[in-house]
């Protein structure tokens, strides 16, 4: 591929992805004015990576490709839109909606970027490395700081019980257990504050 | 500082920083819906970072430190507000409304970590690295190409002509030669196609 092809291609993708500001997530601001969208959450997970990666399970782990990891996990949602971690019936479909959109949108870079690119979400979906679990964590602390401090508001909305939310971030304990001991205090006190369900 | 006070100090930075969701830029989206937020921009910069490493000046350059300066680089306009690039007036007292608002901000955080933050931001200011460099080149080149590609919106809104846009964008050579090759062509291609002024 030529030169001038190539970086044609990588500015293609820069203009395509600027998309995921448009992907509306459930998770509010914590001054209530609106809901946030993916490009932000992302952000929001990659300056937390850097924060928080003393917690992280494994001490050695790689800082750079979990930040890498964050800021692409969510780009196939440019196609397949969000889903909520709480809709079941969405969960469904997801796998075969995000596989579409990661052909489309990675198959836009060139052939070593594609494959760094889908390797990295890949990574992500898979939590089989500390990075991803880590990753992972970050991904379900984040929301749940955002539900607590904005009393409980998507969950309330959304009817969501304590067990549910114990059930789908449990994960976080593999990726980061410091976080996850402090993420259970957190959903603990929102059940006693009304904010969530019993 | 006990275990429990210092991840208290991590969290409360990790709220406080939702605010950069609210900063609004001069950038507009590009389906001109609205203008982007400081936290879409840090997010989009990051992946052109990874994307487009192979364009930094010096190859050898750390792309991991390139990716946590660009993250935190803006969080100073929290306190002290996007400074518009082509706003003279605004910029003569940015200094010293960003310095106040770096003390205030990266001083919630525990003094290793302050120091850390600091760091990447005075070195993303001074532009003395490698690294900074190339992030300040980023900076430059994507509210670059959404102009271009929202047919020069934010030029013809406040009158900017293209010496000034060559004048403040030059320094991407520094960072990334061949990315400024590209942006002088886009800009000239902008000023044929009436998107910004002679």
């Amino acid at each position: 591929m030529a030169d001038d092809e190539r970086l044609a291609r990588q500015i293609e993708f820069a203009l395509e992805i600027d998309k995921l500001k448009r992907v509306v997530r459930q998770t509010w601001h914590l001054d209530r004015s609106r809901k946030e969208n993916d490009a932000e959450h992302s952000w929001h997970l990659a300056v937390m990576a850097v924060l928080l990666a003393e917690y992280a399970a494994e001490p050695g782990l790689d800082l750079a490709r979990v930040v890498k990891m964050v800021l692409v996990h969510d780009l196939v949602e440019i196609d397949a839109g969000d889903t909520f971690v709480y809709d079941k019936v969405a969960l469904r479909d997801k796998p075969e909606r995000e596989e579409a959109a990661a052909k489309r949108l990675f198959g836009m870079l060139p052939e070593d970027q594609a494959a760094e690119f889908r390797g990295l979400w890949e990574e992500y979906e898979a939590r089989q490395t500390p990075e991803a679990r880590y990753a992972a964590g970050l991904d379900r602390l984040q929301p749940l700081l955002h539900n607590y401090h904005t009393g409980g508001r998507t969950w309330l909305e959304h009817g969501v019980r304590s067990a549910d939310v114990l059930a789908r971030n449990r994960h976080m304990a593999d990726g980061a257990p410091r976080l996850w001991q402090f993420a259970e205090e957190l959903i603990r006190d929102a059940v006693r504050k009304g904010y969530l369900a019993q």
